[in-house]
């Protein structure tokens, strides 16, 4: 099968494109050719025995898509976006990125449908940013998207297209909305949410973090190896069972932040805690208020989705998988 | 006051003008100038004092917005749409239509925005159809937007795009989503929700209607009457109150097609009621069964919109606008 990747320069797109790579197979299937996109130049990933090519290309841009969609990849992600932040800042860089990008994919594989009843199936990564506050106590699979940024709404029309294109029949879509990514590789980022990973990242290697929040604050949460392993789930299961309804919660962990200094506790002693150093900022504090603290993933769970069920996992994921192992 | 309603020659864009022809003015203020447009040329409503443009026009088409917009209106109805079966039928022209048209409108008003930050309050007439089975028993303001048609879709996406366009300010808008228009005026026509209308119409004029479906299938009604009495308030309220959640279920009558024949009775006496034939119709029975029957329209009726609570009320309205107060 052939395996198409856009956004493959990121964080997850790189996790995804290693994963692939090394199982070389998806859903049972051999992946003889896997096509790696994005913005910027994706990096090659080891151990790949098929063919493989690397393209950097812009959706939004007129012809892109049916480019890529013209050498008939059995099975499509797109992870591509402007993030939150950007698409708040850049009003028109953020629709046409991730609405008019999104909708130019979906558009270039109906019109290959039309010519012969090529059905891919199609992975978008949505995110939980298509809710809006005020929130129920759990987030459930019936709740609105009333979204609170222009990142939240260009995600949600996205998901409401895929529905409507899966419906018609032009490919099998399914759209996943992730839980904030924890523990996220690389260094301290200015993000509102960048805490949450880094007063665990940070003390593990022996370095001091900020923490910008009390201790009681509640978020969901699931690793980058979960991240990934969603992704490929949802390329390989039926979802015929879903109807119209493609646009799934992912499974995560409600946890706080006491919670995760708990973790970090059990698994690097108290020398790691005492590496976090509590700063409060009134800003971070505002934004992180409006955010939601739990969700009924019923939909995604009964698909066999599934996630860290403590913080203990977690940390666990992120020695494994970025320290190999090792920690300060 | 300059009032610009788009879809101006469509049965409730017709009612809208000549009501706000009558009012001559909207919220307190005179009307000094109204502009209608729409594909097929709109008729000047009778006794309108001010200026009045009339103006064929295609809002998919590129510069038709801006040309609108440019005009600087204080208000703006948007009742443009390609209907349900037609969307679902001509895909391309559906999201032409209800997608791009709209989208372009909401970009035209932006780009006036930031040159002076000129806000027009922008009524959008949105559907129910925003909404698709599985049902609750009752569909409150915060139920998820899962349509089953690319009509539904694309009235929920401009839906998403209306809300997002005025937390950035660009607009101050409101979508209102409208209940099953009942009585309908003109004659039978091939729509799967006619036989609602026509069992009523019909026989106050002495003629025969069809009746394809049990008498106890529920449905969510109001009148012509009411759905111009809603866009008129809409445009009028101070919407400040609803943040970000600018799209409002429209109160309705839940009423059975039982509770139609009752009222007809009351009204007009058993030989009306002999004029409804039943001829079970298994297409249409089917389609009427993945309807909903029921709302919650919390938002709304705070906001002081209100509908018929009977259909003894909704057949007086029609009698009344529609037939002169004569009946058979």
């Amino acid at each position: 099968m052939h395996v198409l990747v856009i956004g493959a320069a990121g964080m997850i797109g790189r996790k995804l494109t290693q994963r692939l790579a090394a199982d070389g197979a998806l859903d049972g299937r051999k992946i003889a050719e896997l096509t790696l996109t994005d913005i910027f130049e994706p990096t090659a990933p080891k151990g790949f025995g098929g063919k493989i090519n690397i393209e950097r290309s812009d959706l939004s841009r007129t012809g892109a898509a049916a480019a890529l969609v013209a050498k008939r990849p059995d099975v499509i992600f797109n992870l591509a976006a402007v993030v939150s932040g950007e698409a708040e800042a850049d009003f028109e860089k953020g629709y046409r990125i991730n609405l008019d990008g999104g909708r130019s994919l979906f558009e270039a594989i109906r019109l290959e449908n039309q010519k012969d009843g090529y059905r891919p199936r199609v992975v978008f990564c949505s995110s939980l940013a298509v809710f809006g506050p005020p929130f129920p106590k759990l987030i459930g699979d019936e709740f609105l998207t009333a979204p609170l940024t222009s990142y939240g709404t260009q995600k949600a029309i996205v998901e409401m297209l895929l529905a409507d294109y899966s419906r018609r029949g032009f490919f099998d879509g399914v759209s996943i909305r992730l839980p904030t990514i924890c523990i996220r590789p690389g260094k301290p980022n200015a993000a509102a949410s960048g805490f949450f990973s880094n007063i665990l990242r940070e003390p593990l290697v022996g370095l001091e973090a900020i923490l910008p929040v009390a201790d009681t604050v509640r978020h969901w949460f699931a690793s980058p190896r979960s991240a990934v392993g969603f992704l490929v789930h949802a390329a390989a299961i039926d979802l015929s069972y879903l109807g119209a309804r493609r646009n799934l919660i992912m499974p995560g962990l409600s946890a706080t932040v006491a919670d995760e200094i708990e973790a970090l506790r059990s698994f690097a002693g108290e020398k790691a805690v005492a590496l976090i150093k509590r700063v409060p900022d009134e800003r971070i504090i505002k934004i992180v208020d409006g955010w939601a603290e739990d969700y009924e993933p019923t939909l995604a769970l009964s698909l066999g989705f599934r996630a860290e069920s403590s913080f203990g996992e977690i940390i666990q994921a992120h020695v494994e998988d970025e320290l190999e192992g090792r920690t300060a």
